[in-house]
């Protein structure tokens, strides 16, 4: 029996756990055990990871449900859409479910998004367990409730705000997720530090190595800490009225590459977060906000785990400005046009900036480039 | 300047105001001006509202906001659906919104729970204002959040729990309304009585023919009593764990007649509930739990106001006990497979019941047959 960590996200009657551990899966019946003993749940998942851990969760559900059944949406990207959502919800009642049906998500951050989605819309909302089969779904997506799909305009631009009852971290299902998802997923573990917790950051300097070697205890320690850092800043600002923007640090900047990219897996997010959070600190010394030997510091650290820290490195580098820039004006952040970027002062220390103005932004994106 | 009536609607931060009167929609840039001045709003309506209605809501906007659109949606049930709901979106997104924006949902109930599901899911939840236009939609959709859409296991069997930030119930929108449609509305007028409110039903006794010739200050009476009706029940139960089942009274075997009837506009909602309030006093009758005399008042008062009383004389009177319970079996309210039902006591007085038998409820189908 291998140890796990339990962490609690307070958000009221709505507070749920998160476990964090190797060989979660298998244990379902018993750490999910009162939520699921006698109720009806169905497994969702995409047709990678079906095979993988699918068999597992079942058996365990099978051994405590009153019923349960297994449905499956296309891997990638493409199912976080309105089509597959209306497909889902209309298996999802053809199984003949009531509001005592437990939807259970087992996959990575499409997957969580899409089942998190029909859970919320399904009979006006309905119980649903998070199990992240990948690094960036276990620190990110996995805390704050944040669920939905794209559309034609951009991502996540239809969606709910909705509370699993928990979620199940299980570090054994990293064993098999390619070395690049990995390193994307750590993206978002190193913005946790550079956000708002120095030492979390020194301490990931030092062991950020292991975690990419999936070292088992330095994995679990570095998606609990990332979890309790998300489930702070959450339990702050559920509705994301303020606070919560600080989880945006590099994205304002990664949404509009993924945009230029297309989606369609030439730039992963969180590869595109990693640079994001690189111009972020350039934009932040260029406005003399933050010193160079920060920006520096953080810069080095994500290069060092593998990750593009330069526009130029990416596979939309032949982007204009305008484009990007367009792309930043339409976030679901910005207000009236005006763009809203999260700007650090230091290593661990960022805040939320509404008047960053075009012509510095522009200068930051080309030097970028040069 | 016709009189208006305010209502406020208590749920803490998504308390509301509805307000009831002649006229509003032309005063609505005065009405609503605390919530749409300086913003974005964009009124949808369907086809044959719009026409009606639109023109002068689109003057008010114009007086006040930053910037209006006006989107329509084909009229009907079948606008009730995941495809519209997704088209939708999309267009509103091609507008270039942002969280500022506000949807006006102009129309009955069909337009009501669509743009209100389509407010709780854009961005993960903008405002939302209602301006229904039927008596059904003004007395009963506007009151209580429920947003959603038909799927097609069922009716409202997708959605979400939204307030609105404003309802305005223009009466002067009745004037136009087929007489057909104000008496089907009006049979969730007389629901509040029978459930709650002895007084009211009384009150309703007396004044429904006054209601249904369209007198301006009877209607804007029963309409203003209806919502606070609801709005009390709703206060004390948004999320439907309770008491707030209460207002499924008749809603039971309505449901059934209406997926029968398949919502082809043969058997509208409100006549659906009619016979169903029926059926409801004759269960509770036959189950001893309600003085014959009681449910033949009742019974009565539904007749006068020129709605059915009998499975008999629906559209639906050839459907079996096996098809129509197979039907309340599935209905979001069950659990597990046990029926739901609300079962008056008196006039005026009604509970929850999850035990009732199917040999009762077929022999209290079959005397509504006979």
């Amino acid at each position: 029996m291998h140890k796990s960590s339990k962490l609690t996200v307070g958000l009221g009657d709505r507070a749920y756990d998160i476990v964090v551990g190797r060989g979660l899966i298998t244990r379902a019946d018993e750490l999910a055990g009162d939520i699921l003993t006698g109720r009806h749940a169905i497994i969702i998942s995409d047709d990678n990871v079906a095979s993988l851990h699918a068999p597992a969760l079942a058996a365990a559900c099978d051994r405590i449900c009153r019923r349960y059944d297994q449905l499956t949406v296309p891997a990638g990207e493409s199912s976080k859409s309105m089509s597959v959502l209306s497909t889902l919800l209309e298996s999802i009642l053809d199984l003949g479910v009531d509001r005592d049906v437990v939807l259970i998500a087992l996959g990575g951050g499409v997957v969580g998004d899409l089942v998190g989605f029909a859970a919320a819309s399904l009979l006006r909302g309905v119980d649903f367990i998070q199990v992240p089969t990948s690094l960036l779904a276990q620190v990110d997506s996995s805390v704050g409730g944040k669920t939905g799909v794209n559309a034609a305009a951009g991502k996540n631009l239809i969606g709910a705000f909705h509370q699993p009852k928990l979620v199940l971290a299980d570090t054994e299902t990293l064993d098999t997720l390619p070395l690049r998802e990995l390193r994307a997923g750590y993206a978002e573990v190193i913005k946790y530090g550079l956000l708002g917790d120095a030492s979390f950051f020194e301490w990931l300097e030092a062991n950020g190595a292991a975690v990419l070697a999936r070292d088992p205890d330095t994995l679990a320690r570095a998606i609990l800490t990332s979890c309790e850092a998300k489930a702070r800043i959450v339990e702050a600002d559920e509705r994301e009225a303020g606070q919560r923007a600080l989880l945006n640090l590099g994205h304002t900047f990664a949404h509009a590459f993924e945009a230029m990219a297309g989606y369609d897996g030439r730039l992963l997010h969180g590869e595109a977060v990693g640079t994001g959070m690189v111009l972020a600190y350039d934009l932040a010394v260029e406005m003399g906000l933050c010193h160079g030997q920060e920006a520096g510091r953080a810069s080095a650290h994500i290069a060092a785990s593998g990750l593009s820290t330069r526009l130029a490195d990416l596979p939309v580098c032949d982007a204009t400005n305008d484009e990007l820039i367009a792309i930043m004006q339409r976030d679901k952040k910005a207000r009236q046009g005006n763009m809203r970027f999260i700007v650090p002062r230091a290593i661990g220390d960022s805040f939320v900036c509404d008047d960053v103005t075009m012509e510095t932004l522009a200068r930051v994106l080309d030097a970028s480039r040069g």
